[in-house]
């Protein structure tokens, strides 16, 4: 797998778009991934961030609760940047672009 | 479902990155799907969105062109936006972000 090299911020001066949007994700997930390490969110780490970060996007009667509810349900439970993404993705399905995106 | 809803253009004047971040790849999903509606990438839109995109985050050397024919091997095969988030998901995991991001 070493030759699959993905980009590091030294790479970056000419990111596209779509790169910098992933990036922001990522920066974000790291920003709240604080306690136990970078690499996973506790479920009040998620909490903060969604209800930050993701008041349009993830309101708190789209069954957001019960995840981390879930999430909490074993003692130290964290949430991976995997699964973080495909919760980040559903609310994405959802969203809607039928008009003009705002700064475009 | 119905009351799960989420927000459009009109809501997103305070969006916050994360949101706009989401919507970027949102909107570059939707500029390639082209094609036979607006829902579903053709393993040609999906080649020409990773080539002009994601040139960093998604070598060519990453099993990208595997994954491009084996949605090829169907005659008519669709990459629907859930697969497409699980293929850019991919990606993001093995972004490095040990240096300063550009424009933070």
């Amino acid at each position: 797998m070493g030759q699959c090299r993905s980009a590091n911020a030294e790479d970056a001066q000419e990111f596209s778009d779509v790169e910098r949007a992933i990036e922001t994700l990522i920066k974000n997930f790291h920003q709240y991934s604080v306690e136990g390490g970078k690499e996973t969110l506790s479920p009040s780490e998620l909490r903060d961030l969604v209800t930050q970060q993701l008041p349009h996007l993830m309101p708190s009667n789209c069954g957001l609760e019960e995840k981390i509810g879930n999430l909490g349900n074993c003692n130290g439970s964290k949430l991976e940047f995997g699964s973080f993404w495909e919760l980040i993705g559903e609310a994405a399905r959802g969203l809607k672009l039928d008009g003009p995106v705002p700064g475009s």
